[in-house]
């Protein structure tokens, strides 16, 4: 066959991917169990489209290094931009207003979807991927905060990671108490503490040094770009290396509470932080879960008190073979500025989101993912004829398994060759071979092969003559006994499998 | 509180909906039916991106009123232009050329995504909407066009269709061999055919006379737009308009031979439909299911084959105040060029896929979405003291209900107008309230209000303080016995509904 000479190339967009099977199903348990969690807790689910108007998604994400600010737009026919959305907090902030009249306060939801980054693609950064957020809006107090933390907490349990994570939690507006304590408060230094917030936020990537270079002229990376400072002194900068270096905030409560002194945000930032102890506490959520820790930041901007972080504590291997904590699989906080961009009023609200594909990763390096997602791979109704007739009796045996139950299906590929369907039964794990030639036909039979026991075979057997003369260990039954027999067979395998795995 | 002044509009896209929570676990329930029937038939799920490069998707889109052809696109930094994708099997036709060399043909896959189509929104005329795809990939026989219409008929029948729908099947091919006939065969041609197509597959939209329209100079249509037709003479379009009449192929298939008499395709594609009527009647699937008609096109030019379409036959009423048939709710058909454009090389498909909106309304319209989706609402822990400690107990108590499996939330809203925390429960069918003031505290006790007996009451309780006097018909109990009481109390509530509906 003459190949096309100008075929196109098949290529995916670069930063995007294909999910396998395996990847898919794992997902949608995975978000399966975080539902469940969510749903105990009373959220119900609620789902915005991926476009929203530009200016109703707002300009609040981090590091961006794109000139359209790491969204991807459209300009509609009436002018007017659309953006994908780049996290799905914005999108729910849009929500709520254009239906605040109808929406009964609290209004509790949690929703899975896609975001999009225009950003550069590299190695484990996509340009599409999906968040599981939870938010609580029309809820002003830190007993909201701490129920996120709880929240958190409980669906990482549900996951399997008791005793493998911390949700560390602090406030933004200590971290305001710290700007303005080193004179950086005011409406005129929001674009410095924006920077100094960012820096910081890189703690965990660049190391204590490198958020020196961030809070001072700036930082120069491997490949040589060159990030702009926050031009602190250095003064500043040690005091708010010292704030972001403590570890044990019972321990550094007191040089805190000197360093905020004098800012009314200050105070009132430590005053939740220790309510939010108190209420996690005495719903029995030990420090080993939730944990005051001044170090967290979150990148984003909209961000008005308390900011939560869920960090997976076990070691990693990174790409430098250094070993590394796993880190961040998603946080939030306290935005109780977003929703008053359209309503003028204050809408409190704090929720957080999940990295479905990082808490993803995480989950497969641990091998927390059951087999409950290992599917039965179907039982393969062979060709040996292909006339119409005979097609229509195979089609027939295959709908009869299926009526019984088993997930079946017959051969669809090029029947003439025996040996590729035998291969593709290999290959997709088929259990077992349902086989009838005319022969057997004629004497009301059926050859049923089991496919996991006779593995080794398959790749002797390359056309039906050789099959027909080979025979490999297999089962010859009546017609009538098909179903019966498929079943006993699938249910020794399953036994022997459950055998073989030590789980009896 | 003052008003922003320069307030941002919060507001949806254009043709962009927001999806309720009744309506997003509808959809859950639905595609976990149609996925099972899919699963069944032994096909995997796979997945691809939103974005796709635009040479990639190609033209395909029937129908486009945009200039930019009816996708939304945007260029990236490399220059390569990518789009949205309008549907799942021009991805799917990359996914499989990009890895050809991996995938062990036949390859049997489903998916479920949004698509996107830039089109001029209109009422029930969405840009964003979910279509649910099945396809058998290097599957060349009939018998896999046989087995889709047999797996489309089997999900109708899960869903609780059965005997409300039909799968019309026809063929490209028997299209082709009258389009010969008309004298409109070979390259030169390509664009008429596709126009008749086009105008045919209008038959249920605009009737005969319409489409006779299409067919000839063109249609005006009620709003004064003009649509160019097809340009055929009088003796063209009577072909065509008996070709797509027939009602009954059985009694016209001699009519139709002559037809098409001296094209090898409208021999073969004739050959193919009696071919699957055999395969089909063989596994049981009579002319009530699925049933060979000539009317059916699809308005997608890829098909080369077999082109098959699910019709609900129920009558509901349009906005005119017409009774019509519910008509489509999705289709398919064979695409042997698809892959092809890519790869060089034929590899025969065939596909389907479910408008899951469309389904959804149908299923509303029937009154088929089981109450297996309508969930538990939250049991509503009150909150009657905002401090600390006493918010503590009662996160405690919620901790404790869902510890017990018991659905369950704090009031988060503000705690202070009790008459908002009822109202609140009201308006979100809470089953139960949990209560405890200062008092009960001192008692060691907990107030229960049953509020779907007492709903009646909740509009004339206004503060703390009448509800102290009033004291609504409720149950005391020792804290101890909360999570016992709650259970009782619930399971009541459930045989209380079990009985009302009367499938006791």
């Amino acid at each position: 066959m003459a190949k096309t000479p100008n075929k196109l190339k098949a290529r995916l967009p670069r930063g995007f991917v294909d999910r396998s099977a395996a990847d898919i199903r794992a997902t949608d348990e995975m978000i399966g169990k975080i539902r469940e969690v969510y749903e105990h807790y009373g959220f119900d689910p609620v789902e915005t489209p991926l476009f929203e108007y530009t200016d109703c998604l707002g300009k609040f994400l981090p590091d961006t290094d794109r000139p359209n600010a790491g969204v991807f737009s459209v300009q509609d026919d009436d002018e007017q931009w659309m953006s994908l959305r780049y996290d799905l907090t914005a999108p729910l902030a849009r929500h709520v207003a254009e239906n605040i009249n109808e929406i009964q306060l609290p209004y509790r939801t949690y929703r899975a979807g896609y975001v999009f980054r225009n950003e550069k693609p590299g190695p484990g950064r996509f340009r599409q991927f999906m968040q599981f957020d939870a938010d609580s809006i029309g809820a002003p107090g830190v007993q909201a905060d701490a129920e996120m933390c709880m929240m958190f907490a409980d669906t990482l349990d549900a996951l399997g990671l008791k005793g493998q994570y911390i949700i560390r939690v602090n406030n933004r507006k200590v971290l305001d108490g710290v700007m303005e304590a080193i004179g950086l408060g005011g409406d005129e230094n929001a674009e410095t503490r924006l920077t100094v917030l960012r820096a910081i936020d890189k703690l965990d990537k660049f190391g204590t040094e490198g958020v020196k270079l961030l809070l001072g002229e700036g930082r120069k990376d491997e490949s040589g770009d060159f990030t702009k400072g926050a031009g602190l002194n250095a003064d500043q900068i040690e005091k708010v290396l010292f704030f972001v270096s403590i570890t044990s905030y019972a321990e550094s409560a007191e040089a805190l509470a000197e360093l905020v002194a004098g800012s009314e945000n200050g105070r009132s930032g430590v005053a939740e932080l220790n309510d939010i102890r108190a209420l996690v506490e005495s719903a029995g959520y030990g420090e080993d879960r939730i944990k005051i820790d001044p170090s967290v930041v979150r990148g984003l901007e909209y961000y008005t008190g308390p900011v939560y972080e869920a960090e997976l504590t076990f070691d990693v291997t990174n790409e430098k073979g250094e070993k590394v904590v796993f880190g961040s699989v998603g946080g939030g906080g306290r935005y109780d500025g977003l929703i008053k961009r359209f309503t003028g009023r204050d809408v409190p609200a704090t929720g957080f989101s999940i990295g479905v594909s990082r808490l993803m990763t995480a989950l497969k390096n641990l091998g927390k993912l059951s087999s409950s997602s290992e599917v039965q791979e179907p039982v393969l109704v062979t060709v040996m004829d292909g006339d119409i007739e005979a097609l229509g009796r195979y089609q027939k045996m295959t709908q009869t398994l299926r009526a019984a139950g088993i997930r079946a299906e017959m051969y669809q590929g090029n029947w003439k060759k025996f040996g590729n369907q035998l291969k593709y039964a290999d290959r997709r794990n088929c259990p077992l071979a349902i086989i009838q030639g005319s022969d057997e036909r004629a004497a009301g039979e059926i050859q049923i092969k089991d496919l996991i026991e006779g593995k080794r075979l398959s790749g002797e057997i390359t056309d039906n003559v050789t099959w027909r003369e080979s025979r490999p260990a297999q089962h010859s039954v009546k017609e009538a006994e098909l179903v019966a027999t498929v079943r006993q067979l699938l249910d020794q395998q399953a036994e022997d499998t459950r055998r073989q795995n030590g789980d009896n």
